[in-house]
């Protein structure tokens, strides 16, 4: 099956908001097997608006529209696809019903421009919009079905998922449950773990999982997606290859699914009862700022320390600050101006009632690369220490 | 003129990496008046690029394309650049000889597969690339004039604005030169910044000059683009538009073109002899982040201070840190969970030997939205102080 996307509105057209719909809706796509085909942008202009539909209703089988649904006079999507589709725009009673309702709640009179969103194409199929004013709906234009979604990313998303890959699946003849699993690694390329995992049977063509990576420096996202024909059907085939998955790239895992490593850390304190200093150089208060602002930390994060000239070490941090474990990360930087195999030794300490532990590593790529780097070596040696791993096992953007 | 942007690549189409080469393409469009008006994305897939071309050959005036110019097998856009504009490939003795070059400066051979790079349609017109192997070129295709750039984004850059942009105006017979000015605010909202701008005349239509905002919370960009028959006619139309945008946004000025506002910090402490000392709570990291990790901030740069619970005062912090000038934000968060109305109440300390000023203020708006906003409120405060500016003007974003 052939799937489209296309975005429509002056400020993505024009630049001024970078375009994270559409990989959002792409990696949704590509997440549950549909994968896409062709991407559009127009702007909030009739004629480009209805070109484009008519082109993508040549060339695939579905397309997934975003944006344009608003109340405003620029918000042409139902419009044009009516005109598209060569039907009117008919009044939708239940979504006017909806809005009036939703208005009143909140103690409000929904203004009159609001009953240009119950306005779709005659015949439209319905596609509800549980959080906005904004509903979906989906039509036929040329050989292609084209479902629309509203730009409000909260409102796309939760569509997207819950509506339009749903019809996507059903359109394509694609039956049963999907689900994504992901671990996140720090310390890990791409193309090594990607031979890390390979060999499995279950991600080989007709395994039945597909394998994918998304490398977001200094992290690694590995995907795991599965369909099945039920909850239980997918739980069963997707448990042995988790757990093989989680035994091949061990102590690299810093989170999995929704997890993130400043969370893991602070979730693993917490439990332990423990409190946190840290102390840092070069990273300049960006080892801090992933754990400070969360919802929790108050009571566990006890100190910061940032300087540029010569470190506290972690030994000195821990009885300054009277917390149970002290972190430092400290840079030395190579000589000269920055470029692109500008480097730094970064040397980290983890101190606690037991002692400290230290690990030192070379890491290459410019200031900016080598400070992102170092903030997260810092953290996973942190969460190393916790977990009682190895703080010291080689990564692969090191240089020895 | 209609032009388009066409950009290729599975990364790209599949959401894996965000087309941030579109928006910047966009903007330096629009920047320039040019304005852009159509926007497609394709996979490495010959079939798509080939259609992708011919359809935008039908429909527009020039296209820039970006990306597929490597020298991996996945790489087409050359070669379906000749099938669609109807010619053969043909290698560019002087491309060769520039990256064998480049590769023997660096003592190295080139890779076989390189040559690739070299392989152009027949009579294409050559864009030099001075910084990377793969070069630009120019054929036509149906109607319009193709403009190919490479995916690498320091590369697209210096290419779009020095090779690719000369090019499209002098196609759209547009004469002269043009030049962007910006101003980088901080307290005033776009819909303001419009007021106390829109009624100047050279912003009104005829008046020669376009007026343009993007917002990037907090922060909001001012740009004025102007088109001129040479340097010096620029120059003497901009001068006085620009002393007027000057004093009307006055105090609210962080920064000017490429000037960053802790750049501008860092700027003035050094010009002064001054060192810094910051003390921090909810920013957790954030303030000191934006200036520690300078190039310069070496020698300025003192002590950054976090802490959860009870936050330093600037008196104290510059006792303590023995800096010539100190700053403190406090930040004390409404109880509650994260929600859209969510705020905050913001303590403001500057210290120096002459004394202490000190500034409160309201911020709503969820968790991530008051730290980003207290992190440039702290920030700002310290530019108003240095600079002998008041403090506590009232910003947009504040509720008393």
């Amino acid at each position: 099956m052939r799937v489209e996307i296309l975005c429509t509105g002056d400020e993505i057209l024009t630049g001024k908001t970078v375009n994270t719909n559409y990989s959002h809706i792409s990696r949704r796509l590509v997440d549950v097997g549909l994968g896409v085909h062709w991407g559009t942008t127009v702007g909030d202009d009739r004629e480009s608006l209805l070109l484009a539909f008519r082109q993508a209703g040549e060339r695939a089988d579905a397309v997934i529209v975003n944006g344009g649904l608003g109340p405003t006079v620029d918000d042409l999507s139902q419009e044009v696809a009516a005109q598209a589709a060569g039907v009117e725009l008919v009044l939708s009673d239940y979504w006017m019903k909806r809005m009036e309702e939703s208005y009143a709640r909140r103690g409000r009179v929904m203004p009159p421009n609001n009953k240009k969103q119950a306005m779709l194409p005659a015949n439209a199929e319905f596609i509800d919009n549980p959080i906005g004013t904004a509903c979906g709906f989906a039509v036929t234009i040329g050989k292609a079905r084209f479902y629309f979604t509203p730009g409000v990313p909260r409102e796309m998303r939760r569509m997207i998922d819950e509506q339009v890959i749903p019809r996507l699946l059903a359109l394509g003849g694609i039956k049963g449950v999907s689900k994504l699993k992901r671990f996140h690694t720090f310390g890990i390329g791409e193309s090594r773990a990607d031979q890390m995992l390979g060999d499995i049977e279950a991600f080989k063509d007709g395994g039945g999982i597909k394998l994918g990576f998304q490398a977001h420096y200094p992290q690694l996202e590995t995907k795991l997606a599965v369909r099945g024909e039920d909850e239980s059907d997918l739980a069963a085939r997707l448990a042995p290859i988790e757990a093989e998955v989680r035994r091949r790239l061990g102590n690299f895992i810093i989170a999995e699914d929704h997890e993130t490593l400043e969370g893991v850390i602070l979730a693993k304190l917490g439990e332990r009862g423990l409190t946190l200093a840290v102390a840092e150089t070069f990273t300049g208060g960006n080892i801090a700022s992933r754990i400070a602002p969360l919802p929790g930390s108050e009571t566990i994060f006890r100190k910061g320390v940032i300087s540029r000239n010569g470190s506290i070490g972690a030994g000195d941090l821990l009885k300054e600050s009277g917390a149970s474990v002290a972190l430092s990360v400290a840079v030395q930087l190579d000589e000269g101006p920055d470029r692109p195999e500008f480097g730094a030794t970064i040397d980290v300490g983890v101190a606690d009632a037991a002692g400290i532990v230290t690990r030192r590593a070379r890491l290459l790529g410019g200031r900016d690369w080598v400070r992102i780097g170092a903030t997260e070596l810092g953290l996973d040696c942190l969460r190393r220490h916790l977990l009682g791993l190895p703080v010291d096992e080689r990564i692969d953007f090191e240089r020895r």
